[in-house]
């Protein structure tokens, strides 16, 4: 039974770079590992290296009590449900799928629905690092699901490597955080970039920047627990915080600024809009944390 | 002379909330310590601890090799000067001044050239951190002007605290610097707000979003110097970062996502429209980095 549990086979669909990744971390620490793509060819390294093509949707579910899918959307999910539906012309087997494909957190209850109707055992899972991290101790996964669903399958998921987080039972709640998260990167690298650009028409290089920048970056890590822990408990007037007068008034000047420098500032201009929309409800004299309850009740 | 670098006297203009903290740490150092302010009554406490109230800006001026000033903006510095040369009727001293006002590179240099032209040196500055930091390990102020004026003044300087950072002789370096370290606080923060909002809608607290949220940040922070080395060396297609197509893609699904849930997408939606703009010019296949070279040139 620790056999089973160490080697238990595996089931990944969709060969994109993260479903390769996935099914090589697999195949690494020991498990017998199906794969299967809805378009031929991409698996050839995989099976070179003891990967079993599957051919078709059903068999791959078939071959093992977890199945991992990793695909475009959940549309592509879907359609591979429907795909071993036709196959099976009955009830699927009762296999468990963690689907670690992005995307929102209702279509993440739809296909839990959808799933546990055909009989299929659902996971939902949000990968937050990049492929070449499978395997190594830097992956992160949240999930989210039946509890004792998960812990099932701990044993088997820990060959992804890093940390696997169960944040609830609700199907939806790991693209609920995912979206958050992926938001937060992206709007953080979007301003980076044009904080580089205006350094670069400053003639100041990026690498000077740098270190500068990694500092602010991190001071936004260290306010975040005490940002976060103001919100819950509704403090949205913190007297040592800049207050969104204020921080507009510094929104004006950095807009000038990239504007004087010829950088695009509608990035920053967007960023004030909301500071300015919250002023005009009345908060001026709040803290920025109470952008966080502006956004979330209008 | 050793006893004169530690307590030189130094003089303090503006008594903002940042004035008040900087004589207060030039005083807890040891400093005899001059302030002004432009209206009466703000330095009451300061005067009790032992600070001389000027009688205008050129008392302030000539009581000390060393004078800040930190008030609203590069024109209430300008007034201050125009005062000083008022009450003077003729040049000023040759007194040291470093103006911590936050303020864009431009103006900057032009506050350098009008002190110079009125016979005072000047170095500017940019204080990276709150007002309660003053006096402590936590301070971190960027400094540009004449380096052997620095160097003069760094160890009375010392009294602010934490890490001095010279970064050249243009005296408008440490506001090009502040300016876009300023846009990338803002920027996160006004996009961590929007996940937070989103979150809360999703029924996850702050607190439960913030760990996670905390190592995307921190995840910015590592990734940093990577990226400005990748700028600098103009490597913009890295083959194992996203393309920039698929952040578009990632971008949509956010927006989507935001729509659906009720909080507002904008920001998100004007930083996919630089990636789109990007993705236009012929850039869809290159990394993330492009955005920083693209955003400079047009």
């Amino acid at each position: 039974m620790t056999q089973q549990l160490s080697h238990a086979p595996v089931s990944v669909l969709g060969m994109g770079p993260m479903g390769r990744a996935i099914a090589g971390a697999f195949l690494a620490a020991g498990h017998p590992t199906m794969v299967w793509n809805r378009t031929a060819g991409k698996a050839g390294e995989l099976v070179a290296r003891g990967a079993v093509l599957a051919d078709g949707p059903l068999a791959a579910l078939d071959a093992a009590e977890l199945a991992i899918v990793c695909v475009i959307d959940a549309n592509a999910v879907e359609a591979i449900l429907d795909q071993a539906r036709a196959e099976s012309g009955g009830p699927l087997p009762a296999t468990t799928l963690v689907n670690l494909t992005s995307d929102g957190p209702g279509r993440a209850r739809e296909l839990a629905a959808k799933a546990n109707d055909l009989g299929v055992r659902y996971l939902d899972g949000s990968i937050m690092t990049p492929a070449a991290a499978i395997g190594t101790e830097a992956t992160r996964v949240l999930y989210s699901g039946p509890a004792g669903l998960f812990e099932r399958h701990r044993p088997t998921l820990a060959a992804l490597g890093g940390a696997a987080v169960h944040l609830g039972d609700d199907p939806g709640r790991a693209a609920s955080f995912d979206v958050a998260l992926l938001n937060l990167f992206w709007t953080s690298i979007a301003g980076l970039m044009h904080s580089f650009a205006l350094a670069a028409r400053q003639n100041v290089p990026a690498t000077a920047l740098a270190p500068h920048a990694q500092q602010m970056a991190g001071l936004v890590a260290e306010l975040l627990p005490g940002l976060a822990a103001d919100i819950d408990a509704g403090r949205f007037s913190g007297a040592d915080s800049a207050s969104l007068t204020s921080v507009a008034a510094s929104l004006d000047h950095i807009v000038h600024v990239l504007e004087e420098t010829g950088i695009s500032a509608t990035l920053t201009r967007t960023a004030k809009g909301t500071v300015d929309a919250a002023i005009s409800a009345g908060h001026g004299g709040d803290a920025p944390v109470r952008l966080a309850e502006f956004l979330s009740r209008t």
